[in-house]
């Protein structure tokens, strides 16, 4: 697909992750004031607040204060086609020819490096799927042995369960290494305390605009028409917690203490141009499974482990692309029961890996179950997280003519708490 | 305990749910009007609108136009010491002596019978219990055969999964049949149809009122503060695609299409009344699930079918104090790894089955898997539900003093969409 360029008179370093291309959507504030919608250019963040308040946007189909709320959820429900309106209309200002916004230039602009970001969605229902054959594979050799790796279930189903939406943070946001029950090697009663295995799960998440009914179904083929946008997504777990909690209901306190996210939502209009072929299914889906045309996406992720006082250091190589399912598959399955979806749900993929040992997405995998531990440049070693390291996803998409990125998602741990 | 006697001037029949003693709250609508919060008495709603909007609330503390909102979270977020406030406010009002609401009682009571009850409260994240010993035993035997029927985890923690929250309805919405991947005997590959085992499961649901931040815990001490109330909750199951789909991440579709809500929530401040000693835990809960006093409830509950066009029958009677774990037991695990809650998050029990089979509260118990039908007084028989079906759930607390009701939770089965 051949892009139009574009070219702006804001001033984007080479490389930035916020191109003129990209202008992905976020919640902000300034000195502790009122939240407000934002759109990523360069190392600027555009004040979507401001532009409406100031009439630069009456060619869009807008409330009035649309963009003056703590989450983004009344813009993303309002549909396809005003995303896209704004977006062209967000074009035109930043084009290299406006003259309408460069008088506003010192008002309508805040440097990224003074602002707050939160989190820019209220999660109303999270799924997360297990959508890569290498993770599933991984963890299946792990836990039954080569033989019995894959479920019966797992090349029919896009396997998913649900999550708790209200422990989502966003990047920035420290957590506590969580407590629970775990069951010692060979005992036969639980013990108390903090996980002694905490790990991380490099997933990507996509976010709904569009809701249905209940009753209603959503096609492979409309699918994308509901999907905003997507995000970067550190799925934490406690694999000790988990261990002894998920029969037969799956995972609950090894997942719900935090689960982290980008700030910055980069849409479907943009991403549209890194479409790619997904790997081939085989066995044939069943019908309302099947698709057609390209709806895997060619994203380039990186996960980089960085020490108290120590230097990040990356610990994996992964791709979006890799996943099994895509998105518009997860959707349908998600709704042929009839199950109604909302504004502002988001479904994670599940962990991410690829082939290749260094393009594992948890450390899990990366260490096959603490076997293998990772060697850090300060000299030690890791088989799971330590109290203060922190984590940090990147992940961007490049081609030819462009380059587009999702920031980061970057996330501290803290001792447990006393 | 000794209950205070209270008399009003409003008519009550006899036997009705909705004893002065009770009060529940729910989220009302007539001829199509704005929705707002009303307390049930007799067969009348008590508009705390119009309460508040003639100056009959004041020495309440509330916002303005807190009662005028779709559901109850709002209020619900005000915590305990107002909850309080407000039921000791509305019983003076209701009080044999009063002489304040009388001249406005035209306008202030709303007959049940003309009006439309809606979801009382926006739910945000949604637990799933699994917490009666009898009904995971029977399922175990079903599943896993007599020696193996409960997990070695089961009587260490309140077996809990996230659920969907979007698709939980109230009492009077039906819901159409779901379709999904099916699993046909002794065939290696799926199908796609609608259930051929839809299934109920007799559950209460309490909802918390209060919220904690990440990080935080509730102790079993402090875990009824943070509770506002309870309804009755029937779990929806389509076993088939639910046995196809569960292992190894839970169930999902198989519950997602609907989960059905009663629409009077009511408080705590009156169940009270009826709290009694749980089942002997054994062996002995790790310290944080530990607790004093007594912290079950004795509901009876009860579930009737009716099949289109027949008359409702009783096909199971069981009780909220059959349960194995507690509420408070359940919250304090749901936060004992830092999980934040929020006013309106729904957790529900699990399937409440007692030890004589009549109690079990679902088909797939009473039925033992489809082995004994129950035999419908038109003469027909069900192993599982079928279209144009209707369940009811009832439940109400009696002592020698007083008597208090849930209401109903009602629900018809429509047939599957083409």
């Amino acid at each position: 697909m051949s892009i139009q360029t574009l070219n702006t008179w804001v001033d984007v370093p080479e490389g930035s992750d916020f191109s003129i291309y990209n202008l992905p959507y976020g919640i902000f504030s300034t000195n502790g004031d009122q939240p407000r919608a934002g759109v990523a250019i360069g190392t600027q963040i555009l004040d979507l607040n401001y532009l409406q308040e100031n009439d630069l946007l009456t060619s869009v189909d807008l409330h009035e204060g649309i963009f003056k709320k703590e989450v983004l959820n009344d813009f993303m429900a309002l549909g396809k086609p005003v995303w896209s309106s704004l977006r062209k209309r967000l074009l035109e200002l930043l084009d290299e020819t406006d003259e309408e916004l460069k008088p506003h230039a010192e008002k309508a602009f805040v440097k990224q490096s003074i602002a707050k970001m939160h989190l820019p969605v209220k999660v109303g229902d999270y799924t997360d799927f297990y959508s890569s054959e290498e993770h599933a594979t991984n963890v299946g050799i792990m836990f039954r042995g080569k033989d019995n790796a894959l479920m019966p279930n797992w090349k029919h189903i896009p396997v998913g369960y649900h999550g708790r939406s209200s422990s989502i943070i966003v990047s920035g946001e420290p957590f506590h290494r969580p407590q629970g029950q775990i069951l010692p090697k060979d005992a036969d009663r639980p013990v108390f305390g903090p996980t002694n295995l905490l790990d991380i799960e490099l997933e990507m998440a996509f976010i709904t605009g569009g809701a249905t009914k209940l009753g209603e179904t959503v096609s492979t083929e409309n699918a994308e028409d509901y999907i905003f946008g997507m995000v970067l997504f550190n799925d934490w777990s406690a694999r000790d917690i988990q261990k002894w909690e998920y029969v037969p209901l799956g995972p609950f306190l090894g997942k719900s203490f935090a689960s982290s996210i980008s700030p910055w939502i980069v849409t479907m209009d943009v991403l549209q141009y890194f479409k790619v072929d997904g790997p081939k299914q085989n066995p044939e889906v069943l019908p309302y499974l099947n698709f057609e045309g390209k709806k895997s996406y060619d994203i380039n992720l990186e996960v980089y482990l960085k020490p108290q006082g120590g230097e990040e250091q990356k610990i994996c190589s992964s791709n979006h692309k890799y996943l099994y399912w895509n998105m518009a598959q997860q959707l349908a399955h998600q709704t042929v029961n009839g199950c109604n979806i909302n504004a502002g749900d988001m479904y994670g993929s599940g962990t991410i890996s690829g082939k290749e040992p260094d393009s594992y997405g948890s450390l899990l995998e990366l260490t096959w179950a603490g076997n293998n531990p990772i060697q850090l440049n300060d000299g030690s070693e890791r088989k799971f997280l330590k109290d203060h390291d922190t984590i940090v996803i990147k992940g961007y998409c490049e081609n030819d003519e462009i380059r587009i990125g999702f920031g980061e998602v970057r996330t501290e741990i803290l001792p447990a708490k006393q």
